[in-house]
């Protein structure tokens, strides 16, 4: 048997914590013999539900912690002063080496700062970013950075593309990746500072495949499988996916109870609409890798069901067995 | 009969032209007494497609413009070089005080270079912002700047912020509009450099009716009436909203063809769902004033048809009987 896959589980995290976070443990050592999850929390809280479940126990154990981080806290301070939380828990098993991978769907704050702080950048690596799966009509594209970078620099968008490449290539298994800059229009010369700064370093940057500028409007058709930006721009792009796709829904569900005819449609349609829109859903890819620390930290939906939990501990099996900070270690550090 | 509103229409400008802009002036001075139409363009080509309609000729005149601007020419070289190009034609006519206002399909670059440098800035304005109307899921918004000025300062956000009150109170009659600026989290001490200096300028303005941060998931929710942010930032939440929305009604129609009974459904809901999709299209809204302007100038989509056209026409009624530029520098300028 090759050497297991350790994912420490923050138990406690998110909104729908420990319910779902526990079945998406059970689920995920059901569903891989490869992984074994160190539950993180509250111990008479996890025991309790996991009584629900039968599992093997050779893959999966709990380790106590006392504390939560809340989404509201400020994460530096929570980081610091919160030692027996979950996430903080999480961190250091990774940091000491004890577990290769956590998943969180807590703090978004915490996960950032207790990454950079605890988990460390990988050595030559400047931000790490937080990279997470779109879907676009055609499948999906690695979005960095999202969120944890904001006013970033040209040679930090360099190296985003350059991890950006390596993990959609290892772990999401598409060749050559194209990697696009986001930007405001097509041609060279368009865009901000950081974007006409940044172009040449990505255009003369051998090991990626650069295809050029990107427009949003062409991102949900699928237009790179890599998708470069600052995380002021990351954001907003990610939460206009989300937001136009529930407003858009929304809209048409309502349309369609507008009279007895469109009701009857709906009923017709349903089954094929709602496999069509699951796949149109930004929670149906997992959580989202930050990139560049010595460790993998997955950071998952504050509403994440099991099913997500579930894919983000499986995500963490590719990323190990691949290699990936070891080669973004040897192609990317100078 | 009280004053006309003479509005110049770039009769070359668009994917679409002359049939479609010729068309939505007929049909503009149709609607509405109130308006004169210039058609700017070559005159042959113009009287030819004229000869479709009958419309009353003390609405409509042509102006002869031998050259059109294309989309792809870079603009600064264009408006200097075309001088016979319908677009500065336009533009002179609202400089020269001939025309209160311009309509344009043509290159966005030559109309925010051509505004700029021909019509020209209200004194005190340091930037003219691109303001579309978008659509959410109650109603509308303004947005701004959405690609005029990218790496904008504080101070011409807070600006943006007050033309975009009185055009949104005045033009589109949302009284005492809701002001939100738009940023990666809701929190004040959230966001990039810009964002944390925009955020106290714009609490302590108490001309706008500031709402604090709003989150691009909440944009086509109508979270704000005005929507401030720099270009690059709006320009990626505009293309976005078009993208999404093309991307997932695309799924959406191929999920509904997926079999027999989704397809015998789709009949049925079409009706009901045409008229859903029709109020979350952006090209439902006529198009997008550059403010600050001495004169309005209007860029309409590329792809404009006639409704639009039309649309941008009526719009200059409202401009120059709410006397927006005479409030513009009453109120904002120091």
């Amino acid at each position: 048997m090759s050497e297991m896959v350790n994912v420490a589980v923050d138990a406690m995290g998110g909104d729908n914590a420990p319910v779902e976070t526990v079945k998406g443990a059970v689920n995920a050592i059901a569903a891989d013999q490869r992984v074994k999850v160190f539950l993180v929390g509250r111990e008479p809280v996890i025991k309790e539900e996991l009584k629900k479940y039968t599992y093997d126990t050779a893959h999966l154990e709990i380790i106590h912690a006392e504390e939560v981080i809340e989404t509201g806290e400020p994460p530096v301070m929570a980081i610091r002063q919160k030692r027996e939380s979950s996430i903080v828990k999480c961190m250091y098993m990774v940091k000491d080496g004890q577990c290769d991978a956590l998943v969180s769907a807590g703090s978004t704050g915490a996960i950032l700062v207790g990454g950079q702080v605890i988990v460390g950048r990988i050595k030559g690596i400047e931000r790490p970013p937080l990279a997470p799966i779109v879907p676009n009509i055609n499948g999906v594209s690695l979005l960095l950075d999202c969120g944890a970078n904001v006013d970033a620099k040209p040679s930090q968008l360099l190296q985003f593309a350059r991890m950006g490449s390596i993990y959609m290539e290892s772990v999401i298994g598409v060749r050559n990746p194209r990697v696009g800059l986001v930007n405001i229009g097509v041609e060279e010369e368009k865009g901000n500072a950081l974007t006409k700064e940044t172009y040449p370093l990505l255009q003369n940057c051998r090991e990626i495949n650069f295809i050029g500028n990107v427009e949003a409007r062409d991102i949900p058709m699928g237009a790179a499988d890599v998708l470069v930006c600052e995380a002021f721009a990351g954001n907003i792009v990610l939460k206009m996916l989300e937001g136009v796709s529930d407003a858009l829904i929304r809209k048409i569900k309502a349309g369609m109870m507008s009279s007895l005819k469109s009701k009857l449609g709906a009923l017709l349609v349903k089954p094929a609409l709602k496999q069509t829109l699951k796949s149109f859903s930004t929670e149906e890819y997992g959580g989202a890798p930050l990139l560049g620390l010595n460790g993998l930290v997955v950071k998952t939906h504050g509403s994440s069901k099991a099913i997500e939990i579930q894919n983000s501990i499986l995500q963490c099996i590719a990323f190990k067995e691949q290699n990936i900070n070891q080669k973004i270690q040897e192609q990317i550090v100078p």
